[in-house]
């Protein structure tokens, strides 16, 4: 079977929208909540809190995503859901009220394609809410209820809510504010179905799936995947998978996953012994201990030949997600951490995902810190927004930075240089992560060119061309990195 | 002010639909549920337990209530809930999935209209249920819901399910699980005055109103007609008010109410000591003790003064509904009483409303045995049936039995005559509740023409005309009675 990805995931560098915390719309809108009863803005988060973001106010933000160069976002949940996070869904068929209803949504979706802008929803479809109609009946009715095998109740009566008796059901993680479906049961089965088919018609361009790995029953994915496909083969299927994703990744279902084991790797290099062990540690991904940069070319070439190059292709590459802290923190505040990890992060193969935020320098441990308000214009950290500016624009520039293949041409101590390379086009990328300067001088044999002008960061470059032998002199200042084309 | 109220309503005859005990389809339709796992249809019912009545079995069945001669249906809620009765609304904006959903609804409402049915919803507009996204959200968030001013929250922490501690919010009767809206809240009221309007554009006849005495906002009732009405003028508004209900029939609130001030001295005149006080006693409403028939005319003459003539006509009459027991139990199964009190039904100005299976002499005491799986045919009570039918049809054939003028002609005893004139057309109706025959002489002044013919049941009728004096002389059977046209 030949594995088919979209060919707009390859080329698309996507946003992650936390939609409580993005941005709150400033012009008027018909709401149902009127009089703003939520958390300040930029008050620190909290758990339980709302801060009011909405779908409108990501319109109004539309025309600063497209000048930061973003062509996609990733939604965390928008469903109707009674938690800020909105992972504990309420109802699949309603976009949150606060965010603006199904109307909103209609909204943002058509402004958003109409910027070519694609736009992709979060699916939690391993398990739903204590308020989740089904669920909800089977509470008040107990074993009355018609929907008792849509859940996995393992004896009566159910305590939902009161910690001092057993669930009685299960929930995902041992969490009783989350019932876990019973996906063995068709009518479940056909019931996801269904909402991954209504909203891939509504228009969405695809679904990333929370954690996926938990519906084990046979088929389902490959179900999911093809019912997806039929209303929209240019549908993106991405699953949340930290590790080796190999079960998932055969073509059959996802067209990649959220690629923690890039992440990993790319912050334990970029960040070194900064990192702060309490904010990754028992985490299902791990960016320590610190790396040389052999040991990261290692990795990198693990997870390259970990899956085909048509899924490397259409994978969520990050440095950070709702569900991790933020680069920044995890570096101790370390700015070159992020600049160094965001520039490999830009040249991966695979399509980039920025946490929103990242891009100004918002900085974030672990939930609920993790999940600020999107700062003011007069706290953003401009060259770091700078620097995401000019990374993207390269990668959009470059079809080598998107779909070319990528060489490691040089590991060793602090430095780490790889080519992309498309035909022609032939594009270097340089990083020292080491504390003070490095002078690298080593053969190239792989490339037909030697690229030589500095598109990005500050380098002295130099070819030695002895021959048939291609000798790539490269002076990189302390933590910094290049691009050469 | 000119009190209007719609005209359709003077002329139809409702039929009152609990949908979990009223049909289930037979024909093969798309369903969330594909396995049964309700209770056994013809099983004495439980408070929990749902037989899975749906939309599609009441499409099957419109041909036998167009035959019956109803050609309007009150549906108790047909909305998302996590009850049997439905009455605790889960989503106002979605037909329960069991009963067919929106798109079932749909195809019922259409069904309906196309014979000239009309479709009245109950609102349940002062209380919701735990399961509804808005109090779910306080009850997950606690004082950071945004939603904590839609409801009446006295104190922290809530406990919805749990009876060992205070509620800590407002339930509606005191119950936990209806947790009552706060009304004076602007978004509240906006958010059910937009629900009302949504189901009024989609096209249904009319809203009955659930405890709408509780609401006591100013203004609140009014804004609820205008709104309705302004999409509708001809819409229905009936507010379920058992006692007298002058507060809400001023002509800027309800058309009418659902008239146990009708129904209370009517059984208690039809049933007389025959009623089971359990069955009756701590209700609303008072169906005893038993009434002479003077007893009983002063009773139907205040109600018939205690509100405007156009009210009267909207008013909705009933016998019996799903918070009554059934007719025939408080009547220890006397099926005579049954005949009289429905005869004195379908012959009273407004609306009359046969709650569903009332027709077909299905017994039932007080909740939950009133609200029974609608009996197979081998079941029914064919003479109570049949009794239905003519009265239904001579309803419609004779105006003056819908719209004409009520004047008690006779009442002593076990004797109640009462005329319905409009224009020229006069008809006489009489009943003799007493256990032995009866016969009566007066002098009738009120009318025009002399009716005698016996259009329903039997008695011996003959006209004394001496000079300008008319004097009916009738002969009634013992427990029966009879219409002269």
């Amino acid at each position: 079977m030949e594995i088919q990805t979209p060919d707009w995931v390859k080329h698309a560098v996507f946003y992650q929208i936390f939609p409580d915390r993005f941005a709150r719309s400033k012009h008027p809108q018909k709401r149902i909540l009127t009089t703003a009863r939520w958390e300040d803005w930029n008050a620190m988060p909290t758990l339980q809190g709302y801060k009011g973001g909405d779908l409108w106010g990501v319109i109004e933000q539309l025309d600063y995503l497209q000048e930061l160069g973003i062509n996609a976002i990733y939604f965390t949940p928008i469903f109707q859901s009674a938690s800020n996070h909105r992972y504990h869904t309420h109802d699949y068929y309603t976009v949150d009220p606060m965010l603006g209803g199904n109307a909103g949504f209609r909204e943002l979706l058509d402004a958003a394609h109409e910027r070519n802008i694609k736009v992709v929803l979060d699916g939690v479809f391993n398990h739903s809410s204590r308020g989740f109609f089904f669920f909800h009946d089977v509470l008040e009715n107990g074993p009355h209820s018609p929907w008792v095998n849509w859940f996995k109740v393992h004896d009566w009566p159910l305590s939902a809510y009161n910690g001092d008796f057993p669930a009685n059901y299960e929930g995902w993680d041992g969490n009783r504010a989350l019932p876990v479906f019973n996906h063995e049961n068709p009518e479940v089965r056909e019931y996801i179905m269904e909402i991954a088919e209504y909203w891939i018609k509504f228009g969405v361009d695809g679904w990333r799936l929370d954690v996926p790995f938990e519906i084990k029953v046979p088929g389902f994915w490959q179900e999911f995947r093809d019912r997806v496909k039929a209303i929209n083969p240019d549908a993106y299927i991405v699953g949340e998978v930290w590790t080796d994703a190999r079960e998932w990744l055969d073509g059959t279902q996802f067209d990649g996953v959220m690629n923690y084991l890039f992440a990993a790797p790319t912050i334990a290099f970029t960040a070194g012994d900064r990192v702060d062990i309490e904010q990754v540690q028992d985490r299902s991904y791990h960016p320590y201990p610190p790396l040389f940069a052999s040991e990261y070319a290692q990795k990198i070439t693990d997870v390259l030949e970990l899956y085909p190059w048509e899924i490397q292709l259409t994978q969520l590459n990050l440095l950070a997600s709702h569900d991790t802290a933020r680069l920044l923190s995890i570096a101790g505040g370390d700015r070159a951490s992020v600049e160094l990890a965001t520039l490999l992060l830009l040249t991966f193969p695979g399509a980039p995902s920025i946490y929103y935020g990242d891009e100004v320098g918002l900085p974030g441990r672990l939930d609920p810190d993790s999940r600020r308000g999107f700062p003011l214009e007069a706290n953003w950290d401009r060259e770091i927004l700078e620097l995401h500016r000019q990374l993207i624009a390269l990668r959009h520039e470059y079809t080598a930075l998107r779909t070319g293949k990528y060489e490691v041409l040089f590991a060793e101590g602090t430095v780490y240089v790889f080519a992309r390379t498309w035909g022609e086009e032939e594009v270097i990328v340089a990083v020292n992560v080491g504390t003070e300067a490095a002078h690298s001088n080593f053969v190239v044999s792989k490339l037909r060119s030697q690229p030589s002008k500095l598109l990005f960061g500050s380098a002295e470059v130099s070819w030695n061309n002895e021959g048939e032998s291609h000798q790539l002199d490269l002076r990189l200042p302390p933590r910094s990195g290049c691009i050469l084309g």
